[in-house]
């Protein structure tokens, strides 16, 4: 079973080009749709932005449509910020939305925020937010009213983020994660293990 | 100082025809502000919503600018928000987010959420929340980081009226206000008087 031999498995050039544009095409489409209103965002701005042509968008992604729903999923940041044991869930999660926040300049599980702006494709983000992120939160929570506590842990979560992503200069912003973690977190692991 | 033969104080029918004009143009405007970029509303939009004509609006707020610096304004919100003593602020606040949120579809304060949508005019929007409700929460505060106290505060808050206004068919949605007051309440309530 040695692979000391065995060259590492680096995909082709051209399936690389291939990912890196299918990345470029999901990174424009998700910077316009945390900026725009769904009906206002064109296939060619996206193209524009990812600086590709419209067909290529649409030979990858089939249309426009099928682009956002990609978009619009919370798959991997729900597994990003699930990523811990149930009792240190809450400052784990805090941590995580802080950390997204000031790194990437706003956390994925954000674009949720923005829903009432997308019309009927904001339905869809509302639905997969449910059934990838709330949902599966629920099903970790033992006790009585495991759904509302879920609801409530990750509101609490959402406001830290909105807040930290429109304060400027403030003592929120200056405080340290840690800190933040200290202070917040308890409430938001209170839901979860009551 | 009898008033019985005064006849009641009531606007002209051109004052009054002036003043549903100017409602009708700021609710337009905050509506198309709530479902769009800044810079994808067009004054014809507001003006058509509105049902008056462009000119009009000019009259009315100067221009596009002066009219959704009217629109971004905080001020009146802040106030029914904060109306309540400390010691019973944080279930009044709470209380307050799930109403408007409930009975308006979103409660104005949300906007604030909206505003890295707004550009140059988002920083209007969070210069005026931190002044008009956040400055305003934290001069309310005694003891020490009344300031960060007031954030998470406020960013608790925020979270709730998210979480409810994007919920649909779930036992958040199900649960009456009191309940909502009863157990989100506290943490708010925490950092008003720890």
């Amino acid at each position: 079973m040695s692979a000391v031999s065995t060259p590492p498995v680096t995909p082709t050039p051209a399936r690389r080009d291939a990912e890196s544009t299918r990345t470029a095409i999901l990174k424009a489409a998700r910077y316009l749709l945390a900026r725009h209103a769904h009906g206002d965002i064109t296939l060619k701005a996206v193209a524009d932005r990812a600086g590709v042509s419209p067909p290529l968008i649409l030979k990858y992604f089939g249309n426009k449509d099928t682009l956002f729903a990609r978009v619009m999923s919370f798959e991997s940041d729900a597994e990003a910020l699930l990523a811990a044991p149930l009792d240190g869930l809450g400052p784990h999660m805090v941590r995580h939305v802080l950390v997204s926040q000031s790194e990437q300049g706003a956390d994925p599980l954000l674009r949720i925020v923005f829903a009432p702006l997308h019309g009927e494709q904001g339905d869809t983000l509302r639905a997969n937010f449910r059934t990838q992120v709330t949902d599966r939160l629920t099903a970790r929570l033992a006790g009585p009213d495991a759904g509302l506590r879920a609801e409530l842990a990750v509101a609490t979560l959402l406001g830290l983020g909105v807040m930290y992503g429109i304060a400027r200069g403030s003592e929120l912003r200056a405080s340290t994660v840690d800190t933040l973690v200290d202070r917040y977190a308890p409430t938001v692991q209170a839901y979860l293990t009551p």
